[in-house]
């Protein structure tokens, strides 16, 4: 099995040898600039390493690998305007580099460009494939729509928040792996095992994602540690110190995320100790670590060969230990 | 050959019989709201006539006619936002009824349910449809970034502009009539002869709409007559008018067409007068029944039951002479 950093690179590779088109300049140059901005490339990663471990050929892959990244880029070109957003991965977003109207259109572009992509596979597989993919882009939508929905909602539930971040991220991971394996010829029920184990995954990375906002070394993190607390966005942590407060406690923790203009340093500071004097972090932690759990329970009874599924667990694991 | 009327009714009953979720309603009922705002329902007309001209099963035509109309309302629903529209047939526009986001993410998912009901057709032609489907999608977007584009452009050359009315409006219509022909059966000839008969009809319908919009009788136009004026767009008759001029009336019309406060009695007036005194009305027709007689040179020769083309003959005929 060939390591992640090996599909990572050849990802990157394949995306600066995508085709976009030269003109209107104004609806290509904004697709090429976010797709240069880089990230992780997990999905498509996920998607080669699930078909290289059913026997598949990467050739055949190659192209729902990158329409699958395609349409994440789609999404945050998307999600950036929504959520009023200036940065992603340290460079000007493509709404505020541009305007508006230019990431509304561009990314529809994208959008149609990840549909061709996810084409590029054998006839055998392209109603499925493109079957799941439509059905999981759909659940995408509504996972962001949700999330927009609870920043003025006032009692979100623990069980409301992991739907909302399965839809609006772990699905697609899910989507990932088991378009992945369809396409080298997995089984159904393989396939079906890929899904739930990307799904839980999903789920797990989210909820890590959250704890390492505030808990992250910052010089390791690259973003302002505590972001999400500043911006008074509903994370697991938060969810969970409202779910386990004395009346007191609430009140102090809704009277910081109802304001914008609270010195940074003291409501971070402030919201943290709350955080703490509730045990808010182990509690988020066994989330993740339950989750997590339910991966891999899933991935085990995934059928295949031993040694290539070793490579896809560690790649697992190293997901729940990243700094940023 | 069933009606246009027939179709139009059909495509009605099933647009209010689609299955869209109930929740999260903030996504889903500006979905159901667009859909219900009516309209022509031209091109999934288009698309079942072209498919019965072949002989095809209406019944396995109905999911792309269907896709193409949503997919359609998506390109409103986005094109709304973009060019700032409070009203679409009579009613508010999403963006304004709801906000800028929603209109966003609920287009997002017309656009991904327009996909799904694109891939309802028999497996032998879900490719060729598909990538029809999405070469025309790209085509529109690119289409509506040229028409944006042109409220800052100085000189438009007419070329230019029908190349942008072409991907904008045009192109779906040929796409509708050749995948309805498609679905049907066709031979790659006559599918490609209904989609240049589609083109250049929308080529001729556009340019219609644009004389329309000054030259309509106001009672049944529905909308203000001369709007095209007073939002300074660049349309078949004003690119003529300032092709046609000499430098003191292209200093004129500049004028007026570079203000947003003039009275706009006085403004439709003084610009109509220009445009009479260079016959610029005239022009535009004869450019329009050009592309009209460019369509239905491209029609005739497909090869079809003579007296079934007759009803798709009547109903582009009727496209030209409508009065809103």
């Amino acid at each position: 099995m060939h390591s992640p950093k090996y599909f990572q690179g050849l990802i990157e590779k394949e995306i600066s040898a995508l085709s976009i088109p030269g003109s209107p300049v104004e609806l290509y140059d904004p697709i090429r600039y976010m797709l240069s901005l880089g990230g992780k490339r997990l999905r498509p990663c996920l998607l080669l390493m699930a078909n290289e471990l059913f026997g598949g050929d990467v050739s055949k892959a190659v192209g729902p690998a990158l329409g699958i990244e395609v349409f994440h880029n789609f999404t945050l070109m998307h999600d950036d305007i929504m959520d009023n957003a200036p940065i992603r991965r340290g460079k000007e977003t493509v709404y505020k580099k541009w305007n508006p109207n230019i990431a509304i259109l561009s990314g529809d572009t994208m959008f149609v460009k990840s549909c061709q992509l996810m084409m590029e596979v054998e006839n055998v597989h392209r109603a499925s494939v493109l079957d799941l993919f439509f059905k999981t882009a759909a659940e995408v939508c509504e996972g962001q729509q949700y999330d927009m929905n609870f920043e003025n909602k006032v009692n979100v539930s623990i069980p409301e928040y992991i739907e909302m971040i399965s839809l609006k991220t772990a699905v697609l991971l899910g989507c990932s792996l088991q378009i992945g394996a369809m396409i080298a010829g997995a089984s159904a029920e393989n396939a079906s095992l890929m899904y739930d184990f990307g799904k839980n995954l999903g789920i797990a990375f989210q909820l890590h994602d959250d704890i390492l906002d505030l808990y992250a070394e910052s010089e390791k993190f690259g973003k302002q540690v505590g972001g999400d607390i500043l911006s008074n966005k509903k994370t697991i942590l938060l969810l969970h110190a409202l779910a386990h407060s004395d009346t007191a406690k609430v009140c102090e923790l809704k009277k910081w995320i109802s304001t914008n203009d609270a010195d940074p340093e003291l409501k971070i500071c402030a919201v943290t100790q709350i955080f703490e004097s509730l045990d808010v972090r182990r509690k988020a932690e066994a989330d993740m670590e339950d989750y997590f759990l339910r991966a891999m329970n899933d991935f085990q009874k995934v059928q295949a060969d031993p040694s290539k599924k070793e490579t896809l667990s560690e790649l697992a694991e190293r997901l729940m230990v990243r700094e940023a």
